[in-house]
């Protein structure tokens, strides 16, 4: 293994490499995504509202039914519903 | 105070609002900072250079100094540098 | 004006020193922004639902009002309502 | 395919499928990064340091070369260097 300025030399390229590929692979499913999205637009679906669904989907119904109650709590409060 | 399903609704309006205040400031700040920026690009400046300096100047001089040796070790590790 | 290495330094100098004027105003209202959101949570306020009412607000009621349909259309579509 | 609220339900429901798939892949590999940013900083590496290198070399070399000489010229310009 060289050694370059004190460091080992190898071991540290070796961890670059493995991030890269790792960030590559990301990469590639993130732009899956992409096209996942874009073909539900395609298909006349709103990917705003998929985005919501999707964030409130990781949610336990419990969680999600209190902080929609809470919402709506609020919402009256500053004159945002009747 | 008015009182709206539990919460204390008046308070929870002034609270909002100095938020908002507060955030509009914000945005008019960050809109200033964008139009330094365009008019040091009409000037001839590479801002994305302007923003690596101003990011530097936050850091202690020593502390820079040290971070900028450790970058080069690692370029020479990797093969960036001969 | 001095010139340095090919670029007009004190006019670079200026413009950075402007934006980080500028830069410091904003942190110290982002500052402000943290107390008053910690201060109405010390006051038993939910601060991530203060977040979702203070965004709801930038929207056209209207617009705020078909999106909501909408969440709640597609909500049922993938049973996550009865 | 059943129809709810005038949105193909299921078509809906697949698109969401899909893109939660992939998003747990990603935060999977995610995931795989941040154990090897770790396992490198317990060999004594600058993770910081290493993603300044990994972002270094997404740049073509000359590239990187014109930027390194600007952001010179710009330090001297500031008085960040003799």
């Amino acid at each position: 293994m060289a050694d370059s300025g004190g460091i080992a030399a190898d071991h540290l390229k070796s961890f670059i490499e493995r991030i890269e590929r790792l960030e590559e692979e990301k990469a590639a499913i993130a732009g899956d995504v992409k096209e996942v999205y874009a073909e539900a637009k395609g298909n006349g679906f709103d990917t705003k509202i998929m985005r919501q669904i999707i964030r409130l989907r990781k949610m336990e119904p419990n969680d999600r039914q209190e902080q929609e109650e809470l919402l709506d709590i609020y919402m009256r409060a500053v004159g945002m519903v009747a």
